[in-house]
């Protein structure tokens, strides 16, 4: 049969070139599935509101759960979109008296815009799963390196004593925000367009918030025109997306420096690694390099889909259909970068060894002395800091009497005579009573660390737990309309 | 006096060149009233915790007061950033014997991230406000013009008749997202990094929740090192800039555009025009050009933001100096491109008999032509849609009579024989009643844009009462921080 | 056979889901047919230079020649990328004892770096030449419209009257400047990085010139860590892309635009064109739309590319395997983008009566009047700017008396005492006396356009030439490659 | 006097916030030079022409030498323009009926764009000399370090020997390409535009060539449209930039791994480090940084570029202003980030001793083994690679005996039968031989090293000539432009 769209207003046909140029079906495999459901609730509201038969509105129910069980690939694949190809596969299997009523009161507009989101959805609601799982694997490897002692560093370069635990739960942090902004967007996202058909709406007697409740979607994006042409969520998506990557990036920039033969603080499972196809030796970060590259890749769809977006004036433009694919591309980029950085972490081998040893090279006690002579003598920070500063330039161990020296050419005083103890300065030169010493909230100290672990757990379990009920509610919403479906083929 | 830092640990000075290279100075004057409210809230703490004593505090607050009141340009620039300026200030008013103790148990780390993240929520609150006083005016304007009709458009194709209030809405309800994305945001802003220290927090006794509360924050960036590190918040607000500047563009496109000659729907008030240096007749819409061009900037802003933090390990690395000026800049940007679409709006002359004339060429009624044909005569949508199509190709006005010999060609019947009539023909291809019929929710009929406008007014005013309360515990907290600054100076 | 990488230095495997993550079979198509031909030409110089023998090498070379015609698709695909996974294949053919030795001398490094550059250089020159095309047809559709009057636009608003010959040309010239410039990246592209090995060169006794001239390169990336891990080639190619599709999105607006009821100066063909699945009238510029959404995409991918080489050490990091199908993408984009605005050039219907009615519309001829006074009365042109500003603030046609009136009033005169004519003004004010006077180089005037476009016409068949003259190097060189191939299996 | 501009055509002014949202000011001052000169020129040429008289002439060109003397800060900065608010100088100071007459036959359009080419021009020679400065200092470091042996890496891991200035040889090849690069760019940039006028040239009798030459130009960008409305050579430029940013910043990412101290490879001059406000030991290497850091300014400020000039029509837009910009950030960015690098390579210590060390950590060795293989025993490549990465998994040095061992249980010969010996195994461990064998041009290998560094010396001696060719044809031409002032001057 002739092209069902074209066949009225056009008359010539766009050559190979052409439709391979203007064709979203290669994109459009990612709304396959909400296409189908987005038919099935349309067409039962069309049926409730007696703008379609019961007859007409079982046989479309019937053909479209044949293409549904047939799979994307028996589409034709020569139409510009998914939603005309799969309309006029209906047209083919139930004839044009019934298929043509389908699209009835609606529009490819609003028809897109709703399988986006409801796509979007589920991607959301999974990649907030993934993101709580790696949460819990940092946790749990945070939990094993309370007292596991290593530098912390400022400009890579070795600062003060710090603890694996303390370092990880950083990251752990980052992400949990990551999730909270996920959780926000979600509210923007799950929302329905349907009933906005081409952008002024229809003039036949439909039911938005019908659709709305039988898809899942928590409210409408009222607006028509509105509903039709923003793609504001889009970006804010592809926008954490980002924020996401960014954060993940920093991860495998560590784990990258940490496995060089100089830190050697790690080592990654081999399942992560590659070899040379000329250098039998090496052992590769691969998985953590490539993971830092795509976080460039996902920058750069978010900047495609902002740049495409601009200026366009509303309501709906073709250009859109340029948008969408760079979504799913970063989507799937960081859902899979936040497995790999899981598996990274769950199964590396943590020299702890090394880390404990280098957390003291480079004088990373130098803080701990002057806020020790601080506390012991009473001069201010900023004297301290400089006394410290100086000794810092010297070679060797410090002691009491070189900073006796010292304070003497700067202050004309020894600060021995002020309180200064060897022990305290030997105190002040440990990097464990250092660590134990930064037990305020959110400080790296030991007891500090293991109240910072239980609050990360629980608040792992809840965050759990909202995301069960966003997954519940959508999961039953789209289980009950199938059950929909059903009962209305089997009254026909 | 020599430099306070760079007296210790290093010898040589930088020159001039490196200088401008590494200083901060130019865009720190956005932190510095922010940089001595958190100097105040340290300085009482420290106080409070018995870390130095009450003489020492009220000399550091009136030292403070008094750089306050003389103002950012008599530090001295030649320092490398705001922090270290303004403390070695301090030092030069009240001696580094006092001035020396205010950054015991803190590091520049902390402190600029916790003066970012102060004047980020000012900043965050004020665009708000002027956002939602861009709603008010498009709602205000859209009110005036519920019966103003318009051609539709989609691929800026004329399309259906709708009215400007119609229009105008769809671009209010995205303005509308993108303040709730700035509350969402407001709640990840407001958190105080304050006594993280330098990545480690501190083994001083210094207590978090007070400098926390006395700045008006709403809780913590718990873990230290992520609190110094992270700059994800300035990810995510910068992105919801962008998006902002996007939804803008989108109406200043259409402010161009209707502008022209051709459309002619819209002139823009002489203030927001200017003409050319040659061509003496030439009103350009200059502003809305600007702003256009604008928004490209702010994605510029937010890709500069995204590259400088990628892959950067934990924890404060100095590439972060560069990261926060694309955030200010954007957020400059986009606060003048809200004030100006607000001014653009509020003054433009609005050409309605143009629209109106406009609002049916281009057969912009063949939808409800088709449907009306599907109500009256039962045959498919599709069916429909592929009569009028053809009759789409001809030139001159539709009548039933065409209408049936299209159909008889196709269907092998009349349509005039299954219930079309004259007067059905007459009523679908009349604009008004076209919009009439669209009376959906989020439709353009003038009694569902009366309602839609209604509860538009309505959301405006609570958010208007929500900002209130964001600003009004922010104002509060500042007020009574300078009031116990007050009280501490009268104490000494 | 076992995985010939991994089966030393690494034991356990990676799932499916690292494969997926960390495998570039999916792009490494774009290099299949490049790879072959630089293992031809490797393998020929190990050959001669005594690192294999005759019979070795006459097997590889039978192999490959067996493994190009089965093509890509009979490759293992869970082998990371098409190296290691064609080499496992020659293996699988010829056996280790001589397809292990094909590898000798060099790495995967030198290799991909090697393959992307022929590859890419064969797809420079198909660009140069479809740019040249555009050209070709702007050019022809110029000298068919040389007197075929328009308003020439700043701001979009009519500014002076011009023609669509002037017009085209601009933007002909542009594309001219595209072909520049990728004539000129050609020479840093077509150099040749084989012999570099992993980035330290190699023991073996190669020789890099020869297979520099296997190939057809007309030079080396010398230094052999330079010529791995360097990817400057692909940001400045990408770049280049995003300024023609920069280029591109410019005419494609003015398509858009020119398409609008209001404008209707063209129409595009039914090709280029898509209907409403719901509005039976509509006439969609889509491929237009499509081309200019396809810009953003192609800036988000040169903004991927750089975001993903920053910050890189030296040498080769698997990040770069990221940054290479960013190009890929945008070199196919920006090939389709060209043909397509070729086609909707070439076959546009130009509306020149609509295009010559607006040529006066809007006053385009106020700077000629505002000139013609300057010249008639001597009067400078910052005054006669303001006469004929005020002039156009008033309604209806212009004639002498107004324009005195006007001068009067500013100057106290009245410029037809200083010379100005009825006959002055009515020539200023006719658009074809406007052109006729811009015939200053570069300018609309007829004569002037003529001229302009035998220069142009003269410049595309130089550019050409030149095109033709970088094609038949290439084509010989690898013609020639293949007759070697041929012999050293004919010699075994 | 009212504004010169708005006293014809606009009636109400604009307040101060949008003035300040309109004006581009700001960074007009990188063009106040330029702008005067172009007055210069195109006055002369306008006397030559017979369009205005000698004595206006003159007392225009004593206007503008008033104006230059007396700098751009005398100017009313509540112009929207730096052109308008000079011709309204000067005709503060000559009058209307003398300075009225400067703006004859051009526009602001033309004006602008030929005073940023005229601009950009000085700064891509002074860019280039900088960048051969850099290559200067990279080439001295290197020659003093042929024989710095050091690990080489690919994935940050140690990879096979090689020397540092192998290393820094490849940074100078690709600063090389940039330069080039700039060159090619610089006949693109090096155009006049002006006598486009607005975009229609003009119907004075100007003369293009004339102030062409007068400015030094190579030519005309003839099309007067795309004369004023092409910005593709600020993309080109920008582009560049990054790319030269992309280069740096993966220098200084190795500074600052360099730096650790676990690497500790180098340490940077005091001038380029900084230390921490609380931490006394810490000399961080801020310089690096911060370049690396600014590379992500800069990929900004090319995507604001990019995604400000999509889809403008032709001809000029105002959107336009808010291009440039982004590219004087850029170039002053660059500009100093490669004088900042030239310093920390001028001024850094290096740490031969650990860097040699280094050198063979990691069986750095161990391709050199399996080519000795090889070559010792005539076994193919793929296989040597299994045995020596077999051997790479073992602890402790590696030996003939271990090596029969291995082989015996792959192959079932002992290689020892097959030619290898101790003395080959030892040679191939042995870092100095893997570099001496290394000596393929490119390579390593001391010797080639020597040629190497002296073909770059020859080339970068050839570059600084070019440059000064270039440099002295712009100078001589506008000091001749210079001459021909003072010499009208002095006529009247």
């Amino acid at each position: 049969m002739s092209n069902i769209l074209r066949r009225g207003r056009l008359q010539s046909t766009p050559d190979e070139d052409i439709m391979k140029f203007t064709s979203s079906m290669k994109s459009d495999k990612w709304i396959f599935d909400a296409d189908i459901m987005v038919d099935f609730a349309h067409t039962i509201m069309l049926k409730e509101q007696g703008i379609i038969d019961e007859h007409d509105c079982s046989s479309i129910l019937k053909g479209l759960i044949r293409i549904r069980e047939e799979g994307i690939e028996q589409l034709d694949h020569s139409y510009e979109d998914i939603h005309i190809s799969l309309e006029s596969k209906l047209i083919d299997i139930v004839g044009e008296e019934v298929g043509g009523r389908m699209h009835s009161g609606r529009s490819r507009n609003d028809e897109v815009a709703t399988c986006i989101r409801l796509t979007l959805r589920e991607e959301m609601i999974a990649l907030m799963e993934e993101l709580n799982l790696l949460r819990r694997t940092l946790c749990s490897v945070a939990a094993d390196n309370i007292e596991t002692l290593m530098p912390g560093f400022t400009h890579l370069q070795h600062a003060q004593p710090t603890t694996l635990a303390h370092h990880l739960v950083a990251h752990m942090d980052a992400l949990g925000r990551d999730v909270e902004r996920l959780k926000d967007a979600y509210s923007r996202v799950n929302l329905s367009p349907l009933g906005a058909a081409a952008f002024a709406s229809t003039g036949f007697n439909i039911n938005r918030e019908r659709t709305m409740k039988l898809l899942g979607f928590d409210g409408l994006v009222e607006n028509s025109m509105d509903a039709v042409s923003s793609r504001d969520f889009l970006i804010e998506c592809t926008a954490m997306l980002a924020n996401i990557m960014i954060n993940l990036s920093k991860m495998a920039e560590e784990l990258v420096i940490w496995s060089t033969a100089e830190f050697a603080f790690i080592e990654l499972d081999d399942r992560y690694a590659s070899t040379s196809s000329i250098m039998p030796q090496k052992k590769n970060p691969d998985t953590a390099e490539l993971l830092r590259g795509k976080a460039g890749v996902v920058a750069g769809s978010l900047m495609a889909l902002i740049t495409t977006c601009k200026a366009l004036p509303l309501s709906y433009n073709r250009d859109l259909q340029e948008a969408t694919p760079n979504m799913w591309n970063a989507l799937e980029t960081t859902r899979s970068s936040v497995r790999m950085m899981d598996g990274m972490m769950r199964t590396m081998k943590i020299n702890r060894e090394i880390m404990a040893l280098k957390s003291v090279i480079g004088f990373t006690t130098a803080t701990e002395l002057a806020d020790t002579i601080v506390r012991a003598t009473g001069i201010p920070f900023r004297t301290a800091h400089q006394i410290v500063g100086i000794l810092s330039r010297r070679e060797g161990d410090i002691n009491l009497q070189q900073i006796d020296s010292v304070a003497d050419k700067i202050l004309g005083i020894k600060l021995s005579s002020k309180g200064l103890t060897e022990e305290l300065v030997g105190e002040a030169l440990d990097p464990i009573c250092n660590i134990k010493k930064r037990n305020v909230i959110g400080g790296p100290a030991f007891e500090e660390m293991e109240k910072a672990i239980i609050r990360r757990k629980d608040n792992i379990k809840h965050t759990e737990e909202e995301i069960r009920v966003l997954k519940n509610k959508s999961e039953s919403s789209l289980n009950m309309l199938m059950e929909l479906v059903k009962q209305y083929i089997a009254k026909a």
